[in-house]
C-alpha cells in the first residue's frame, strides 16, 4: 500500500514536473514571489531572443580577431575589443587587471607521415601546447602503441628511442561527453612527462574527441618536474590517423613514424583580465562573478571555446540593463585570460580578491560551449545546493532540467569557499568535442538561438542567486 | 506548515529528479523490474553509440539519392533503397504497400526581383508545393504587404491585380520553435486560396524560419475549393528578402515586384510505403508502428526532414536485434510516402489497417529532426499518458525530460483511437527551422551522436511500450 501511495505521489510529481502542466497549474505550485520570478525570467528570455547582441558580438570576435592564444597579438586585440565593448554595454566601472601569461607559439604547420606496405601516409597532426619542437629535420622512430599512462610506465626503458603512441579512445557510451574527455585527457596532459623520463624520442596522442575524423585537437600538456633535457616533443594526431596507424602497426610493428614541429615557449608576456562591474544596490560589498575565458587555442576561431562564454557573460549584464534589473550585490563580468594554458588570469583574479579582502558570494562560468541549454552544475554547500535545485521549477520550461551538484569551471573555482556558491553553465555536450581545440571551432558552428537561450539561462540564474543568496550567506572569502 | 511540508517534498522530489541522484539512489527508487528496464535501456544506448548504423545509412540516402519529392525518380530510388536496407537489417517480412501520390514538379529555378530607388534587387525565392506556374514571362505587379489571412481577406477586391505579400514573422520568444511555425504557417498554406478568390495576381510569403538569412523555404500550400481559373502563383521568399522588401515598401509603396516560376502538377504517380515487420512473440495480432517519412522536399537532401526519422526508425529494429529483444507485440517499421504534400501514404496505411481489421495498439513517429533528444509527446488516453510519464525516471538520464501530452505526428495520427497510444519523438527544436524545406537540409547538418541518441531514445520507449502497454490495452482499432 505504501508503495502504491509512493508510486502515485511519484506519478503526480512527475506529471507536475512537465512544462505543460507547470504552466497550467502554476497558480497552485508557484508562490506569489515565485510568480514574480517566473515573469522576470520570461522577460529575460524574451529580450535575449528578440534583442540579444551576443551573436553579432561573437561574429566580430571570431571573424575579425579569430584564435587568440595567450601572449599573441590576437589576444591583445581581444583585450582591447572587450574593453571597448564593455563601454558600449555600460558598466559602473571597467578595468583591465594585469597578469603575466605563458607565451607558447606553434611556429610553422606541423608535418607527419609514415610508410606502411610501401604506401606513404600523411598524418593530420598538431603540436600540443607547451611542447618543445622536434629538431629542425624532425624525428623518425618506431612506434609503441599504449592505451594508458600505466601501460606506458610499465614499458620503462623499452621505450628508449621510440615514439610512444597513446591511443585510448573516448568512451562513447558516456552520455555526457565531458566525462569521456575526463577519462582520456591524462594521456595528452601527462604522456610526455612519463615517456620523457624513460628516454622516449617523442609522444603522439590520439585526439580528444568522440568523432572519427581528420582534424587534430590541440590542448595543453605538461612536463611536470622533468628536467629540460628530458623534454620530448608531443603532438596530437587525428582520430582517423590514430585508427589507421593502430591498424598498420598490427601488420607492420616496425614501421617508422616521422613528425616535425617548430613550436616554442617564449618568455612570459603581459596580458589582462577584462572586468566590468555593476555596483550592488543593497550589499555592494558582496560580489558575484559571471565569466568565461577570452583566450583560445590558435587553430580555430575560439568560437565555442570560449567565445560563446564571453559574449554570454556580457549579455547577462546587457539583459539586466534591458530589463531594469539592478543587482543587490555587485555584479562583475570577468573575461579571464589564459584559461587554456595556465589559468594565470583566474589565479591572479582570486589572489587579488583575497589581497583586497573582497567578499565573493558566488560565481557563474560558461566554458562548455554555446549549444542548447541543459542546466547548471553547482559547487556549493548543501544548503545552497538544495536551494538552487528548487529553482528547477522556474527554469525547466526553458530546457534547464539538469540542475545538480558538480564542478563549476576552471576560472571561478579558485574562488571556492564554504559559503561561496559556484555554478557552471551546462549546455548540451553532444557536439562540443567535434570542434574543441581544432580548426573547426569557428563561428558558423554556433546557432544564434542556442547562444541566446544560453545568455538568458545564465541571466536567469544570476537574477535568482543575486536575489536569494545574498540574504542568507554574505560571507567573507 | 502545510506549505513547508509541501515545499520540502517538492525539494526532495526535484532533487530526486536529477540524474546524479537518480543513479545514486536508484536502489531505493526503482523497483526490481524497473532496474531490469533501466539495464535494458542502457544497453540500447550503448549499442546505438558504439555500433549504430543510422549515420552511415543517412549518408547513403542523402548523398547518393538526395531530395526525393513524391512522384520523382529519387523517391522511387529511395523506395528501392529502403527495401534493400530492410533486407540487410533483417525482418520477418518486408513489403511495399502501393499508394498513388501527387506529382508536383518545380521546373526551372525560380527568378524574382524588384527595383527600389533605381536599384534592382535580386530576391531569393522558391515556388510553394502545388502552386501553379506564372505565365512564361513571369508576373509583375505592385505589392500589398499583410501580416495575416484576416488582413488579406479584409482587403477584398483592393488586391485585384496585385501581389499580396504575407510577412508575419516567427515569434522568436516561443522556446519551442514548432509553436512559432504553427503560428505562421497558415500564411503559406492558405494565403493563395484567399487572395486568388479576390483576383490577386500572385502571392509571396515570408519563409517559415526563426533565422534571418537568404534561403527560401518551400512547403505545401492549397487552393482549397477555389476553381482552377482562380489559382494564382504562390512562392516563398527568404526572410532577408522579406525584411528588405518590407523596408523598401515603406519608402516606395508602388514598387513593382517580379517573379517567374515554371512548376506544375502532373497526374498522380504510383509509389509505396515501405514496411518491415517483426512478428510479436506473445500477442502478434497487436501491432505497434515506428516510422518517419521517406519523401522529402526537392531543394535539399531531406536530411533532418525526414531522413533522420527514417534511419532512426530502422535503427529501432536493428537495436532490438542487437540486444536480443523480441517484441511481444508485432513491431512494424514503416517508411511513409508523401508526408510533405498529401500524406497519402499515411492515409493508405490507416485505410488498409481498418480494412484488414488490424489491431494497432500504438505508434511512434520521428519527424522533428535529428537533433539532441529532449523527450516525447503523447497522444493517448489519460491512463496510458500517465503511465508513459512515469517512465521519465528511466529516461531522464538520457536527456529525455519533456515527456508530456501533445500531438504525435502526421503519419501515425490517422491511427488514432481511444486505446491507441501514439507518441511523437521530440528532439531539441532550436536549429530545425534553419534547414527545414531548404537547400540547407543536408547531411552535414546532422551530428552522429545526436542521431544515435535519438535512435536509442526511440528504441527505449518502444521497448517499454511493447512491454507494458499490451497487457492493459490490447484493443481493436
Amino acid at each position: 500500500m505504501k508503495k502504491i501511495i509512493f508510486s502515485l505521489t511519484l506519478s503526480i510529481f512527475l506529471f507536475s514536473c512537465n512544462k505543460k502542466t507547470l504552466n497550467k497549474s502554476s497558480e497552485t505550485i508557484l508562490s506569489k514571489e515565485e510568480k514574480n520570478d517566473s515573469t522576470k525570467i520570461k522577460s529575460l528570455f524574451n529580450s535575449a531572443l528578440t534583442e540579444g547582441k551576443s551573436y553579432e558580438w561573437l561574429r566580430d570576435l571570431t571573424q575579425n580577431i579569430g584564435g587568440r592564444l595567450s601572449g599573441s597579438k590576437e589576444a591583445q586585440m581581444a583585450v582591447e575589443w572587450s574593453e571597448q565593448l564593455m563601454k558600449e554595454v555600460g558598466f559602473d566601472s571597467i578595468w583591465l587587471q594585469p597578469v603575466m601569461v605563458p607565451h607558447w607559439v606553434r611556429g610553422h604547420k606541423e608535418v607527419a607521415n609514415y610508410t606502411s606496405n610501401g604506401v606513404k601516409k600523411k598524418v593530420a597532426i598538431c603540436a600540443l601546447g607547451f611542447s618543445v619542437a622536434t629538431p629542425k629535420e624532425g624525428i623518425s622512430a618506431e612506434v609503441i602503441e599504449v592505451k594508458s599512462l600505466e601501460e606506458a610506465s610499465a614499458l620503462g626503458t623499452k621505450m628508449k628511442g621510440k615514439i610512444v603512441f597513446f591511443n585510448r579512445a573516448f568512451d562513447n557510451t558516456l552520455i555526457h561527453t565531458f566525462k569521456a574527455y575526463g577519462g582520456c585527457v591524462d594521456q595528452r596532459v601527462r604522456g610526455a612527462a612519463i615517456c620523457g623520463e624513460f628516454g622516449a624520442k617523442g609522444v603522439i596522442v590520439r585526439s580528444m574527441t568522440n568523432a572519427i575524423d581528420d582534424f587534430p585537437h590541440t590542448g595543453t600538456m605538461s612536463y611536470g618536474d622533468l628536467p629540460n633535457e628530458k623534454h620530448i616533443p608531443a603532438a596530437a594526431i587525428s582520430t582517423l590517423a590514430a585508427e589507421s596507424l593502430s591498424k598498420d602497426l598490427k601488420n607492420n610493428p616496425n614501421l617508422t613514424f616521422y613528425f616535425k614541429q617548430q613550436c616554442q615557449t617564449l618568455p612570459d608576456a603581459p596580458s589582462f583580465n577584462v572586468i566590468g562591474e555593476i555596483k550592488g544596490s543593497e550589499t555592494p560589498e558582496n560580489i558575484f562573478v559571471v565569466g568565461g575565458h577570452l583566450d583560445s587555442w590558435d587553430l580555430g576561431e575560439g568560437a565555442h571555446d570560449d567565445g560563446t562564454g564571453i559574449v554570454q557573460s556580457l549579455e547577462v549584464a546587457y539583459l539586466f540593463r534591458k530589463n531594469n534589473i539592478q543587482p543587490k550585490n555587485t555584479l562583475r563580468v570577468v573575461f579571464f585570460m589564459n584559461e587554456e594554458n595556465g589559468t594565470r588570469g583566474a589565479k591572479k583574479y582570486a589572489e587579488l580578491a583575497t589581497l583586497n579582502k573582497e567578499n565573493h558570494i558566488g560565481g557563474l562560468e560558461s566554458d562548455a560551449g554555446g549549444h542548447t541549454p541543459r542546466g547548471f552544475s553547482i559547487d556549493a554547500n548543501s544548503e545552497n545546493t538544495a536551494l538552487l535545485i528548487t529553482w528547477k521549477k522556474l527554469l525547466a520550461p526553458y530546457g534547464l532540467h539538469d540542475i545538480e551538484k558538480g564542478g563549476s569551471g576552471a576560472d571561478i573555482s579558485p574562488l571556492k569557499g564554504e559559503d561561496v556558491t559556484l555554478v557552471g553553465y551546462r549546455p548540451d555536450s553532444q557536439r562540443y568535442f567535434d570542434y574543441h581545440h581544432t580548426s573547426r571551432d569557428t563561428f558558423d558552428k554556433v546557432n544564434k538561438r542556442e547562444l541566446e537561450l544560453g545568455s538568458a539561462s545564465m541571466a536567469s540564474i544570476v537574477y535568482l542567486m543575486d536575489k536569494y543568496l545574498y540574504k542568507d550567506t554574505p560571507v567573507k572569502l
